[in-house]
């Protein structure tokens, strides 16, 4: 249906309690990126919230392909979002079950790698999150307020940061910091950040380049002082951090290790 | 409208992002209980999260008060929600701000005492909710969840524990102990609980009748051997708690202090 008309009731749990979860699929040249990754996690945040899905795999796959073909988009992302469904306002799950909603959105975006070779500012925020952030959960007001503030203060992303200094991830991208070695620093996977698909994938294309790559958190005064840094996301791709709160990154420009992932990662997706 | 075609945009950032407030008022013999202060923390939850509504508090008593009217309800509650509004999906508030969604239900319900007198269970969980549950907003998810475990467990409901081991308020209610001097203790307010408007009536109600009140937070241990222990709420009321994961509380019947408690709120209800 129309976006101006497509409408969810009042009642559904998503819009009462954020009690659904949601994927964003890249879609590049009539590709969906990762598509395996993607749906997988989507299964595992479905499963983690008790949400049983009439659909499977397949099912959803053709809705998505034939949202696409309608608005005949050949770049751009694929929002899908998963709730709970229509019951009346109770916290507990309701007795009988009622049917999950499920949105399928297409965009259509063209991808300006001109747009990411300029590079972009990070502020860091306290990270007061719940303690679930692996899950893709709709709870997304935390993440809101945090890019928000950042945007208010001239940044394009927010950080953040954990109660022993470290940073975790970003409000909606991951965080990486290259040290003077050349080794590639990120997170590891736990609780407290998402597993990022173009997380995973970039790591995968940097160690056939033959990078190393530590997974472990890395502090803010490591990130002030890194060689560079960089953010990855489904919808961001590979984007340098050239400004940490007001600390310069890399004397302000891309660097070489960034540019060489921001390369690996076009090539990637031009084959997709 | 008719509650099964009420309907919002699958775009409100309600539905994406949990941006947004709520408020449960309890109605009771036509009159909304606590209006005053409902309304301040209504205003309060707004100005936290920099949501502006071009509502007074006079619309929306009028709205509210229409809501009521129609569906000819004496005894029950209202459901109001406030998001941000409809906007294409980004993190950040949209430059151009939409217009709030303002949701008002008006829903009948009996207060049975006699359910009340009854007494409930609770399962403590870890607190793994985000750092201002001091706000009422819609993110809920992991109070839902705490909830569905606890009733997957034939409790009726949860209790969060923060990482020192003290209660800090229930999934949906707020969680109060009496020691064995008759004392009531609930936790302070602060960034870690909401300001339950139940509570703070209970707490007016309970010192005018000679009652002494310790706001400190309690151990699940104190807990485990509290001579009474109960919870409030806007829904719930004064509810007797008579067990706590598998200790038995008081004897496993209401004590003497709750049912006090219970009678000066039944009493406030009455010339409400």
């Amino acid at each position: 249906m129309d976006r101006s008309i497509a409408s969810v009731s009042f009642e559904d749990r998503g819009y009462q309690f954020s009690d659904g979860v949601y994927e964003v699929f890249a879609l590049h040249n009539c590709s969906l990126i990762d598509e395996v990754a993607h749906f997988e996690r989507l299964f595992r945040s479905l499963k983690e919230l008790s949400i049983e899905v009439p659909w499977n795999r397949s099912v959803i796959k053709v809705i998505i392909a034939e949202v696409i073909r309608r608005n005949r988009i050949e770049y751009g992302n694929v929002y899908l979002q998963i709730t709970r469904g229509n019951a009346n306002r109770t916290h507990e799950f309701p007795r009988i079950l009622p049917k999950p909603s499920l949105v399928v959105v297409a965009n259509r975006i063209s991808y300006p790698i001109e747009k990411s070779i300029k590079g972009v500012s990070v502020r860091t925020l306290p990270d007061i999150r719940w303690g679930r952030a692996d899950i893709k959960t709709i709870s997304l007001l935390p993440n809101v307020l945090a890019k928000q503030k950042a945007v208010m203060d001239e940044f394009n992303e927010a950080w953040f940061v954990d109660t022993e200094g470290k940073v975790t991830e970003g409000a909606s991208t991951n965080a990486w910091i290259v040290d003077n070695k050349g080794c590639l620093i990120t997170r590891g996977l736990g609780k407290d950040i998402l597993a990022g698909v173009t997380r995973n994938r970039v790591m995968k294309l940097a160690r056939r380049d033959g990078f190393n790559i530590l997974e472990r958190g890395f502090t803010v005064e490591e990130a002030y002082s890194a060689s560079e840094a960089f953010m990855t996301s489904t919808t961001a791709g590979v984007k340098p951090v050239i400004k940490i709160d007001d600390r310069e990154i890399a004397d302000r420009s891309p660097g070489k290790v960034t540019l060489r992932l921001l390369a690996l990662y076009s090539e990637f997706l031009a084959i997709a």
